[in-house]
């Protein structure tokens, strides 16, 4: 069986070792003769799997027990909801607008109170990281997607919003690279990109916050409900929790989100290298907010575009397509994507450029 | 590798033959070099794979065109909320409060509005499905819970309720019996008993209500997002969805839902019959309601209880143990139960009662 090199936006790809591991032990968790599509969440042996997929978070991430870290249901959409819902309430909050996913979290927001557009980088078709904020003093939270998978931009640096809280959409670059957890009132992230397969959603929330989420909501719509429960008010996403655990295992084999983050500057910088060689390849980011996730990239044509997408498919280089909606291409490199795979990949553009170009 | 005999009241047991199909082909979907934990939810291997397990969902509940099948996260707790949310507005609604599971939902909706409880089985600790309803003329809607695990009580004939929506929380019960899905105007079920694993929420909507939903919520608490966007507004979860249809294919394996029901009886019989052939064991719940999913019953002491749950573990009999809030032992016989694993208890239970009777 050959298995292919996966560039997809998300969900994206995992290690292979990583599902080797869950293909093993599918029918027995660790030979209890019971499998973790099956046990029963209150289980001793389920018990051990999401606390050990949250220790070792907290302990990649360096994340204090100022925070709680929780296992949510129904991705960053639901998120984009939760977060005004609990958060907004009369006064008003700080939004930039990056792209279709700052967007839609923004589209959400406007449902429950005053939102302040404090940048955005529409005119520019959201290839770039604004450069200036316009914040509102004692705004609820500042909120801005850390990475857009569409436009293939960045924050580098993140703003200091003082003692209003950021608030971070981080469902495309979540332990990319190292981040000071300590700067943010609220992470949150699907795990379908960096951490996990579909179906779970972690957010990582500053306790003091969980006091002020507001009274009233229905109970799966409040975090309190989720902290006090330690994620087990109701079943979990059992088995998503579980690959999360074997790849925050896979995590650590690699020797931990520093060395992972050295990975990924080696793949996009072999990337954008290959795209920067001359003008047959252009990246669409600007070239400092260049993501290190998504590198979105245009050929001369559209029809070269179909073409190297076919091609490249063809080659077992798979979702290289660029979103629908900006069109051109766009290779996904999240953490699981091999050193191995980038190299392929940027032999074949070298050859689809020599001839083509 | 010795499996064993899964009687947890949920996540429950899957049958062996679909587990071992995840098992082979989980790193690599039909071959094609990608594995269903790491596809795009875009790409058309998995819009095979969700738009199968819906046609085999419609055919095997024989859903007609008036519904809508939605693929939903968040668990029954989450529909708790979402129900009234979209349908409670001005009007009342009628809750039949038959147990923990009902309770829950009633807590919810009396967030939204008027709540009329139609009927209770508290004074008898849920022992019963009460007889008599007290409906709100022209209410929005009827809830009932068609099965509750704790108790170990299922309704064996609905309530008619005219022209008024009955909506029926499955979670525990879905497929185990032939139903007419007309009678209802919304059915939901978190998968995790009878259908697949945790992670994912069925939903079968009639598609006039659809209309009738609130305006002005959040997109992922509208169902018309869910219904416009086939399930896919956002990333469903896959690997869940992918379980529900390995789970639909072996339902169909089977002989359909009248095949599974048949032996769903045939082992309810088997271990309700050894109940009540003596005093030794004694269930729990009236029986013309008893449950032919969660069989409840108790010994003649603590002391005998506990020890039953830690031999029959022992034995390989897994998750006897009686729900913390009642006591007591309780069998959960979900449709992957197999007729052997019945057969196997129900040996263990006479075999104990020689021992300690």
């Amino acid at each position: 069986m050959s298995r292919k090199y996966n560039f997809y936006a998300g969900p994206a790809v995992l290690p292979r070792e990583v599902m080797e591991k869950a293909q093993a032990e599918l029918l027995s968790l660790n030979g209890i003769g019971l499998s973790i599509l099956e046990i029963s969440h209150r289980s001793k042996d389920f018990d051990a799997v999401i606390q050990t997929a949250e220790a070792k978070i907290r302990s990649l991430m360096k994340i204090s027990d100022d925070y709680v870290v929780l296992f949510l249901q129904g991705g960053a959409s639901t998120q984009f909801g939760m977060i005004p819902m609990n958060f907004l309430k009369a006064g008003t909050a700080d939004y930039v607008n990056t792209g279709a996913w700052a967007k839609k979290a923004i589209k959400e927001a406007g449902l429950f109170g005053k939102v302040n557009i404090a940048a955005t980088s529409e005119d520019t078709k959201f290839s770039h990281i604004p450069d200036d904020l316009d914040l509102t003093p004692g705004a609820e939270y500042v909120h801005i997607t850390s990475n857009e998978t569409i436009g293939g931009i960045q924050w580098q640096e993140y703003p200091d919003t003082g003692a209003v809280p950021l608030v971070a959409d981080m469902s495309s670059d979540i332990m990319c690279r190292e981040i000071d957890v300590d700067r943010f009132g609220l992470i949150y992230a699907g795990a379908q990109k960096n951490i996990g397969p579909a179906g779970v959603t972690l957010v990582i929330l500053r306790k003091d916050l969980l006091e002020k989420g507001a009274e009233g909501l229905t109970t799966m719509l409040s975090y309190r409900t989720h902290a006090d429960k330690g994620s087990m008010y109701n079943t979990p996403p059992c088995f998503a929790v579980y690959m999360v655990k074997l790849m925050m295992e896979w995590m650590e084999d690699q020797g931990g989100v520093a060395a992972v983050e050295k990975v990924n500057h080696h793949k996009a910088e072999l990337l954008y290298g290959t795209i920067d060689e001359d003008d047959f390849f252009t990246g669409t980011a600007r070239v400092r907010d260049r993501s290190i996730m998504n590198v979105t990239f245009r050929l001369p044509s559209e029809d070269l575009e179909a073409r190297f997408v076919k091609d490249a498919a063809a080659a077992g280089l798979m979702g290289l397509k660029g979103h629908r909606s900006v069109g051109g291409c766009r290779a996904s490199i999240y953490n699981s994507m091999t050193l191995e795979g980038v190299e392929v990949l940027v032999d074949f553009m070298r050859d689809f450029r020599k001839r083509n170009g």
